[in-house]
């Protein structure tokens, strides 16, 4: 059994509507020190099987043709092995 | 300048839909061996500042207030100085 956390960000210089709206609702609730929010997302995966090297294969493909949108985003991801 | 991260997760016991439906997603397109996904939120909060005690009590208060729902989410907190 494996654990893969997959963890999807923005790319550089793609925006962030829901880090700026984030950010728009702290500053009014006063907390104007706060500068900068990103949002990112992980999907954290538990995958039958014992070869690892097929689950990352899996995981690299589940990330291309569906977790994330190679356009705008990066993905990294890491591979556990569970008890 | 701190760097605040916090990871939003649903409490164990409350139902993710979002997992759930990533999950059926994923049996669709063939990979049968992921048995669980589940989501997280992250916010990497920028803030201004010198004191990271007041730092750590803002990033406290905004996420009571504002990044979580304490019915359903648990969340943590890393603060990381920045230059």
């Amino acid at each position: 059994m494996f654990e893969a956390k997959v963890t999807v960000q923005l790319k550089k210089g793609i925006s962030d509507p829901e880090g700026v709206n984030t950010l728009k609702a702290i500053h009014l609730l006063g907390f104007k020190k706060v500068q900068q929010v990103k949002t990112i997302r992980t999907f954290d995966l538990l995958i039958d099987g014992t070869d690892i090297n097929q689950v990352k294969k899996d995981v690299e493909q589940i990330c291309q043709r569906l977790l994330t949108n190679p356009v705008i985003h990066h993905y990294e991801i890491a591979i556990e092995q569970k008890k």
